[in-house]
């Protein structure tokens, strides 16, 4: 099925890559439909499917009776934005109070770019609620008791059978459930630190990481970390070396908010130092499953032959963040995991589990996985485009190969707290950089989610940023 | 309603005060259900309904042909069990490995006389699933989205209009809903305590706070406690006077496991101490709605003028344990419980709180709940009858008011650890004593759960205890 069906789209990936890499340039024709079928052997209809492909990422355009031509935009060169550069330092800055702000934009007419979760275009609604009628006919007393204290057994089961697409080798007993994901991290720290401790992050590093380690009384020590391939190997090392941790947390796979994912070799150096010094790694892989390239990346778990890997997931970025859905395969720390959710939350919501499970099965949640990259990738492709179209030359901007967001970074003159104010007046909300770092970081930085489905009113939306930006200048 | 329908009702606790009391003996003949009506002025209905409602509680006995009479079961002295005289130190002994082994007895074909949840036969199954139909039509992208952060509007008004009924006058702006009551006492605790800090409960106490103690590290100091009254007062002031207490957590109403009710001097007493000394009051209310009297009993919080009082609920004993609905309204604590909400948990499930906002809506619920008193009131009377008919004289047993649990306690001589292994290689699951003090107490009592459907079965399994503990002797 991936070989026939999606051919087109591993097509479009390729055209893309020679515009990028500079076989194509801005201006150039590109062969007929017909020329390609001849030299590829590949249908017309596969041609046409990935020239439009092509076309909607902004990266060729048609001229009426002549053909396909690279677009002036996709000339654009690209900075990547600068690797973090953090005090190696226990810091602690609040910014609690714009993160209240940011999330209090929910209840308000906006546009939000700045939450990330998905978009309702892109949930499978309607096939959820059939699951949920099912549910309540299947399920004992219709989901109204509590389930298993590890979990529903069937959604077990599924994950640990989907720990195939990124080379584990799971079993149903090597998974605990949780209410979402962050309940998952949360029953990870909570388990594995007492307040005092310190624990390893990225920088940038997801608030949510940040917000419950200042609630359980734990230090932060944010590692200098790469745009694009992740935490620095070496710091890592060197602070493993020095102090006592009690576990890092990290998203190997496009990181929030920068988008970085770890190369192979990263992931299993970093597993191999986590095993040497023996302090837990807390991955948090929620965007592994939405990559935008060929293949499911492998995560750290992947490497992980000793049970120092405490994985976390949900479904809460493609299927139904309301459902409460996450887990952990928590590694050798299974017994103390169980017991603290046991402890904080006894069960998790019966029907959506056992719903989730269902879905899960059959091929089902790999065939709406698809649609999902798919228009995401495109979604990020024009952010990028209409980002670098927009705002002041010199801005830079990540190149996330999946996940849900975009890392801008602004001339150092242009405080993205000041510009979250401003963009909001014109109903845009943005998250500001400040609130990923203990320290006084990315204050010309923000994080744009490219979870809200493309249209001319969201290209409007960032041609008004990019002119905000414009102006402060 | 409650003055038509529920007369009988009435007139049968009057019958059944009359018996306790002494007024009528064994072997009384009552008078017929014709004079009754003559001097009362209730219709037959009401008449022989009431004395059918006594004799299910075994209290009175047909004789063909002559009337009813009052029985031999109903002579039995009651004896309540003994206050509670825990050290006033901070001893921790474990018993997690005893707590892991009785909810293990879960996946089993055991009668489940150890655990506290309400038997399916209780729970409106059908029109829960009538209402997560509706839900899905309703909400916004049927109930995929993450909620708002303080809970479903529909239901925080709803819980806020239902607090009338102990006397409260919340508005939906005081409530913050979350995933199960267990989990707004964990927000509560964690959000007021750090490891070290002591908190105070009564003695015995529900595991799952000794648990969460536990797990956050947390020193709790146990006080003396009456089984019909609740915490000793004296006690409360001493401690609270002497020494640093982070937080108090209570039930002020059929309290588990004891059964205990704090009267509403008591609990007058307790606002006004925890007021004085400033220290929290964490109010476990989830049984007040499961009253065996006429009315509502008020509970600490609505003694609670200064916001002292974070009064945690949820319908999990009474619609829907797989749900996970449940609240706490943090009196002046809202902004931090709500922070510890969102860092720990974001959401509660979208669909299902959604359900139980509208189950509570026009009156379903209380219609539901006179079901559930209904059939637990008479459960309670079947299950103490039993207990004194089939275990050795000396046998002491609570008499709760409301709720969900009996106190038993043997003679001494009998460990009711090795007596619930005894009991499970007969698929009977008791929680034994020990369970419920961190301290080495009640190793001669046990609590059983009256919420399995009284049968003969259940009588059958209760004598079986009653055989088995005589044996032990």
């Amino acid at each position: 099925m991936k070989n026939s069906s999606y051919l087109y789209l591993q097509f479009a990936d390729r055209i893309e890559k020679q515009i990028k890499s500079g076989v194509l340039n801005v201006g150039d024709k590109l062969p007929s439909i017909r020329e390609v079928c001849a030299e590829t052997g590949y249908s017309m209809s596969t041609v046409s499917k990935a020239y439009y492909e092509v076309e909607s990422r902004s990266l060729i355009e048609s001229r009426p009776q002549s053909g396909y031509y690279v677009s002036n935009i996709s000339s654009r060169i690209i900075t990547e934005p600068s690797s973090s550069k953090p005090a190696l330092s226990l810091q602690n800055i609040e910014s609690e109070d714009l993160i209240d702000l940011v999330y209090g934009d929910m209840k308000k007419e906006v546009t939000m770019l700045s939450l990330g979760f998905p978009s309702n275009e892109l949930l499978p609604i309607a096939k959820l609620n059939k699951g949920m009628v099912q549910a309540m006919r299947s399920l004992p007393n219709s989901g109204t008791s509590y389930e298993d204290i590890q979990g529903n057994p069937n959604l077990r089961k599924e994950i640990a059978r989907w720990s195939f697409s990124w080379g584990g080798s799971l079993t149903e007993e090597d998974i605990i459930t949780t209410p979402g994901c962050i309940s998952a991290i949360s029953d990870c720290l909570m388990t594995l630190t007492k307040p005092g401790d310190t624990i390893i992050t990225e920088s940038p590093v997801y608030f949510g990481v940040l917000q419950l380690a200042k609630s359980l009384g734990l230090y932060v020590m944010e590692l200098p970390t790469n745009m694009t391939t992740g935490i620095e190997l070496e710091a890592l090392k060197k602070v493993l070396a020095a102090k006592k941790i009690k576990a890092c947390v990290l998203m190997s796979n496009f990181s929030n908010p920068s988008g970085s994912s770890m190369p192979v070799e990263h992931k299993k150096e970093a597993v191999r130092l986590m095993e040497f010094y023996n302090v837990p790694l807390i991955e948090d892989d929620i965007h592994g499953d939405l990559y935008f390239g060929s293949s499911r990346p492998t995560n750290c778990k992947t490497y992980d032959e000793s049970g120092i890997v405490l994985c976390c997931s949900s479904v809460s970025k493609t299927l139904a963040p309301g459902y409460r859905v996450g887990w952990v395969s928590p590694g050798k720390f299974k017994k103390e995991i169980l017991r603290t959710k046991l402890y904080h939350t006894i069960s998790s919501p019966t029907i959506t589990h056992e719903v989730v499970g269902d879905f899960l099965k059959n091929g089902r949640y790999e065939n709406h996985l698809r649609k999902i990259r798919q228009i995401l990738n495109r979604n990020c492709t024009n952010y990028i485009n209409t980002v670098l179209e927009s705002f002041p030359s010199g801005t830079k901007v990540s190149q996330p190969q999946g996940g849900f967001f975009l890392w801008v970074e602004l001339d150092k003159k242009i405080d993205t707290t000041a510009f979250y104010h401003l963009a909001l007046k014109h109903n845009i909300s943005i998250a500001p950089g400040r609130i990923f770092s203990f320290q006084n970081q990315f204050s010309n930085c923000m994080r744009l989610s490219f979870g809200l489905p493309w249209s001319n009113e969201l290209r409007a939306s960032i041609q008004i940023l990019g002119k905000l930006a414009e102006k402060q200048l």
